[in-house]
């Protein structure tokens, strides 16, 4: 591994500024042997004219050159050795099997993204054949697909180093969709991404991408010259509420405003019915914190909020979280930011009057310890804010409402999340189906009797929500449907054939599924 | 025709406030015989409160459902008598071919957007089915459909007092995408709006949907409130850029931010192409002066800008423009405010040192006199604000390049737009297709050889762009895809077969085209 720490800007590496980063050992809290240059304002700017550069040339490759490329950079991820698999795990303290895990994932993902530009329905193609007989006026032959918006920001994530950073679903999703990418290097693991970014450089010099396609800078705050920047037409970003707020409205302050695409704070409530509870409340105990101290509990889809009806069941239920919560060891966080970050989150929470702590053994040293509290019901119906926030890491709130009505008050008084689940046996569906709609409006995704961790990258998965939980409720982080966060529409009216992209041809040289005339066909309209 | 100008809130008639407003004769300036109560901060909270009241009950009726709402609007709108379509001409001075026609096309519109919920695409139904064997991991089902965002503000716009005000494609849209509606009525036509919305509300009665389904407040500023409020979940405009862009800034600065689609300033490229100069400059310059003067150039597609390679054949073309323009007379406007602002619009060009008068009677009087201006290719090249912005009437600019190197850089230098066209012969096609994706960024409709007045209103249709033609380019407000404005992905997990909406059921009952496990098929997954 050839870590230089420096921009890659243009297919090139440049360290114009004299700031310096280190990137850290998760465990040990050292210093780690590599040196980074923050990128300067002039080398932001560089990284952002350099997509510009390669968009003409990359938005008009062929879906299937677009495919080789992002197959290019699954190969090159999946021949990374054991010495990148020891790295990401100093850099984040994720164990090796996640990591491992993780990293097939993403090359999953850059291969998924691959069978969607083969199949072509992203193009959403449509065609409008001209009418020239009709009255009072002809129709003119009308012609849409979807184009690529042009470069685009994407900022990582501190959780996933590999699935969610530099060759996560962003920029996968944006490099499918023919758009260039300039990436701000998650500061928690630089040289993961410095790895990763070589990876994606060396696969489109073999696939023949301009050398613009890519670009990745270090630092902190000049991330925000990114979203300034007239080149850039779109954000992807994971993190923190306060940090996609700041980036929304950077955005939005701009002259000619962008849309941004940030995934931030969901408490992923989960509501448990009486029947599961009296049939299998044990097993839900035992589940359920699996679910709350995965990973540390560094997911966003982490389950932060429990829901559940006043019972003997539910208070039963309750004492066997407290103890399979005071059970759960200790772990280390991604970083000490974070752990700070869940310290405080704790602290808040314990001078809640209206919350009371029930099971965790005290805060302290250099690893989290899970916690479980238990919250009044008013402070949901009454839009507590503190009960809203996201506590990043292994911790939940339950909450005991006092019966059906009670129950919908409750979950009317969240705000806009990435999951929603319920835990019911088939006996409490008749009672309680009334819930769903009210949750279809909460939540990106519905789950029954699941526990939200483990995202599926696939066609049918909703990784996103209304706000908190995202900044746009239209799009998606995680699966196919990803990719039209980063496409227009554009018609081309009584255009020459020559003139038409491939998508668009009487010939339908691509075989794709248009609409034609109102009907989904195949077919060629040469005759 | 019974006019009482009272605000439309959950099916029901209110006026709280005591500010009132007149609506004018369009050509005499006098004031009309109604009176209008503009709504109080009390009442369009009120009509975003039915509003919310409305949505769980309307987005869960079946596509099926609305669309015989949206026919009960169109049956009732055609419906409308000679007493409507005088008084559309009184307030707006459109003549009557044109009112007649804007009613058939909004009430056409309706139809369409029926027969897209019966199509079913809207849906974008996936579906993954369940991997029990999957290792290292299992694969649950997952299940995504499009639903409707909530309700929706709309704010219509003055140059089109159906066809993009009350009963126009924003509100067709929402609609059927099943969210409910809160109406802010154009100052410019509000007895035209009160009849509209009645006809809105009678439809409802008729096909029962929920009172609040619709709701329609007059005024001015109190049209911000219902981008402020809690319930409006994305809004839909069509106006100015300073318009636009104020509703965006309030959006964007919301606790929860929220989608604007905002249609609002182009100037509408004409490119001349130097054989179709030479072929037929005449009968362009006949085509294009009736596309500038048609409907006294109040259309967002007005063709504001023409730029040709500096020639013989140009100049001579310029030459019949300049006749042509100067032979066209005087219309009156939609208002005396769109008069005013048409002509600060052409003092500004006449006082620019690079901008010269080419023809047209020095404007006078109550109506608009066309005009054409030339201006020097450097304003476009180096971004003149002047140049880009567009001035609302029947004037147009032309500009005169050095070659094809320098035409490159001056549509480069444009902004976005709503259409960019080409007018050229076979023989100037191998020459110039350089320029076709240039203008693929800067346009959401791309024609050859026509004038981008005359809108079609089809599956393929773009009315769209990027800033600032429009606040958000992967929108379009006119044709079918306008509804995926209002829609976002809902993902279930592992859903009870009782529990999940028609569109994602085994069975398919809807009939739809779906994507199951990566390929496209109406098949049920019934066994």
């Amino acid at each position: 591994m050839n870590i230089l720490g420096e921009n890659f800007i243009n297919g090139e590496r440049s360290k114009q500024g004299s700031l310096t980063l280190k990137s850290v050992d998760a465990h040990s809290g050292e210093a780690l042997p590599w040196t980074f240059y923050q990128a300067t304002e002039r080398e932001a700017d560089l990284a952002c004219r350099a997509a510009e550069q390669a968009f003409p040339l990359f938005h008009t490759t062929s879906p299937a050159q677009r495919a080789l490329f992002l197959e290019a950079i699954a190969d090159e991820l999946d021949a990374t050795g054991d010495d990148f698999i020891q790295l990401v795990m100093r850099e984040t303290a994720l164990p090796e099997g996640r990591i491992r895990g993780e990293r097939g994932r993403t090359s999953g993902q850059m291969r998924l993204f691959a069978s969607v530009l083969r199949r072509g329905d992203f193009l959403g193609a449509r065609i409008d054949t001209a009418l020239p007989e009709r009255t009072p006026l002809p129709r003119p032959d009308l012609r849409q697909m979807q184009r690529a918006v042009g470069p685009v920001a994407v900022f990582g994530a501190s959780n996933f180093p590999l699935a969610f950073s530099t060759a996560g679903g962003d920029t996968a999703s944006a490099l499918a969709a023919g758009c260039p990418v300039v990436m701000k290097a998650h500061g928690g693991h630089m040289a993961t991404a410095d790895c990763v970014a070589n990876v994606i450089v060396q696969a489109a010099r073999k696939t023949g991408m301009p050398a613009g396609v890519f670009n990745m800078i270090f630092g902190n705050s000049i991330g925000q010259a990114l979203v300034r920047h007239p080149a850039i037409q779109a954000v992807g970003f994971t993190g923190s509420l306060k940090g996609g707020r700041a980036l929304c409205d950077i955005a939005a302050a701009r002259p000619d405003p962008i849309p941004v695409f940030a995934e931030m704070s969901s408490i992923n409530p989960m509501i448990l019915l009486p029947d599961a509870l009296a049939v299998r409340g044990e097993k839900i105990a035992r589940e359920l914190t699996d679910s709350v101290v995965a990973g540390c509990g560094q997911f966003c889809t982490n389950p932060g909020l429990i829901v559940g009806i006043d019972s003997p069941d539910y208070r039963t239920f309750l004492r066997q979280m407290a103890q399979n919560i005071s059970q759960s060891p200790p772990q280390t966080m991604l970083n000490r930011g974070v752990l700070s970050s869940y310290e405080k989150g704790l602290a808040a929470l314990r001078e809640h009057g209206g919350i009371r702590h029930l099971a965790g053994q005290s805060q302290q040293g250099t690893q989290a310890v899970p916690q479980l509290f238990e919250a009044q019901a008013g402070l949901l119906i009454n839009g507590d804010p503190l009960l809203q926030e996201e506590v990043f890491g292994p911790v939940t709130i339950a909450i005991s409402v006092a019966d059906k009505a009670e129950l919908s008050s409750a979950l009317s008084g969240l705000r806009g999340q990435l999951t929603a689940t319920l835990l019911a046996e088939e006996s409490d569906l008749p009672n309680f189906a009334t819930l769903v709609p009210l949750l279809e409006r909460k939540a990106g995704r519905l789950l029954l009797n699941g526990y939200p961790t483990g995202v599926e990258v696939s066609d049918a998965m909703v990784h996103g929500g209304p706000w908190p939980a995202t900044s746009d409720a239209r799009g998606t982080s995680v699966g196919t449907l990803a990719i039209e966060r980063f496409l227009r529409p554009v018609c081309y009216q009584n255009y020459a054939p020559a003139l038409l992209p491939d998508a668009l041809k009487d010939e339908n040289p691509l075989n794709l599924l248009r609409l034609v005339n109102g009907v989904h066909t195949r077919d060629s309209l040469a005759s």
